[in-house]
């Protein structure tokens, strides 16, 4: 079993916001997160599949066929986009890194399964170089 | 004469939009950029200062002072910002990265000539990692 | 379960040095890192934790919440510091990378779980971008 | 059990090509990576081994014995090579990252055992800063 | 004056060999550069432009357009590509990083002054994050 | 005229501190910085030379014989040490990144000369990743 990752990367704006709470608890719980006119990211995607390298290619999923998946299906989805408003997969949901990643998750995972062999095995986003989250689907 | 440099990093959202042109002229010129909900960016922004080290302190200038005047005159009005609505001192400019690093050096040369004998030489801007401008002042 | 990673930094001076033995065998073992007047780094670690996101936050944990709890109870105990002699938890320890982390966690992980249903999955501490260590506190 | 981490780097020439197919297959599956005049990377390799820290080191393995075990056995035999030519262990194989890796764990997996206590758990190799392989031996 | 700079990379292997001298001799001041069967790199090159900010847009010059003729006129000739073998405009000259970036300018130059009112100012290019070369022009 | 670079890098500990001080005064002036016990940094160094490339080399410089020059003069000198205790040529200099910078270039700036007809333009010095200095000799 190897485990293989392409990085792909998008810019997005967002905010943090919980549209059940006041103004005030808003800004108490999220901070500057919160404001009101958006704030934004340089987001850097790592998908990795894991499976085995197939003999005739020595290629455990063709990368190209990866990246091109994860661009058609995420990245233009989401780049240069506003996540709270463009996003139709994130339209209810609060646009946390952690509930971007479970989304994407869902998008991915059967479609690599549909295109190889392989699986996938982990998302990990990074919302600045200072702050990432892993899913690993459960 | 030495050069010394600080980084400091914030994460806003923009658009690039002329308000004198059409949606269709808008989108041609700035295409995803354009996006009528924004996107953003993690800006990392590198202001260096030129002068001879002081004797008695080995410093140019104090790095803790000029961390604290680039965050409290920059960091500031721009982090978690939206730059074409939240910043005054971008209100009537297209927030385009060369726009942004015009402005910030009008705002520290006269600061940082109080603060020292230091004299700022130049400021570097990067919007992504492959995406950056440089300003001499001139 | 999403993980969820903060990236702290501090910089600090060291030796490795082993009391119970002679200078030579300090210098065969340890190298030029047993140097007597000390030599220093400048260390980055990554805190992961794992939790279910909050349906009210999106959060598995308050990142900003994480980020002063590993500056008061971490960084400000060890940044421009001597591991050898100015902190107490590593009083009576090699001061290696792997010790380090094994007392960090034993600080962190406590703490965590108070302020959170998160729990403290891994410490990554990187020595150099050429040498880290992780551990999973078993 | 502590994990602990070394990156070593080379550069290599290669190319993705299965003789045992038509020219054009090869064109077809592996794109520009077939270009019969090859082509090459900087290749990052991240060597992580787990244990227990010595007691009268701190250390789960001596790093510098392990930079060097790694320069010695892997780092002399690809650097500054051509992967499909240059390099006896993969001669008959196809030169994608997926291989180099599994083969590198041949190598390295027991030379590891022998100088020390710790044991080999993941080998990570960077073809670019966006494409990566790992392998855990199974 | 503001300096516009965008970051492109290649994949491309070469050899640094003298063809008017011996074997010997090439290995003597080449050393392992001079592999005859080739070694490669992930370059990155970094192209850097001067200009006024256009009123009307805010840009020195079109980034996307920049990015476009960086790829059509260099990147499409040089990656997954042999530099001494495949790249005409390389072809009687020693494949050294110091070359190829003064016949990168002489391609650049020109059709930059050509889409726009800006001036090339600079090209950086990477061979590794370790050694890289500059070029102006003159 | 072409511009080539080469990084090296260097782990050393070191204070920020005025003999001619009182404590408290250094305390003010210096902060963390001064702490008596020391602290370190993960050095880098970046050595840029200035010249015609080698019509038989294309070479501005041997970067072998420039990386051997730069270990042999700075780098064994500086690492591994206390730039207070142990460095001669900073022996009576406060261990600023700015002095630290203009002494590397009285060192090499004859013995590049002496070896090429390569003249040194620039050494950048990184005392972290957002603290750093320029030096080009006057």
């Amino acid at each position: 079993m190897v485990y293989l990752s392409r990085l792909e990367h998008f810019n997005a704006a967002h905010k943090l916001y919980n549209p059940n709470w006041t103004e005030e608890k808003n800004k108490e719980v999220f901070g500057p997160c919160s404001n009101a006119n958006w704030h934004g990211h340089n987001y850097e995607l790592i998908v990795t599949v894991k499976g085995q390298p197939d003999p005739e290619t020595g290629f455990v999923i063709d990368l190209k066929k990866l990246s091109i998946l994860i661009r058609e299906e995420i990245i233009e989805k989401v780049d240069h986009k506003n996540l709270n408003l463009d996003v139709p997969f994130m339209a209810d949901k609060l646009a946390s890194t952690e509930n971007l990643v479970i989304e994407f998750w869902r998008i991915l995972e059967p479609l690599i399964s549909a295109i190889s062999t392989a699986q996938l095995h982990c998302l990990k986003l990074y919302e600045t170089p200072r702050n990432f989250v892993e899913y690993y689907g459960d």
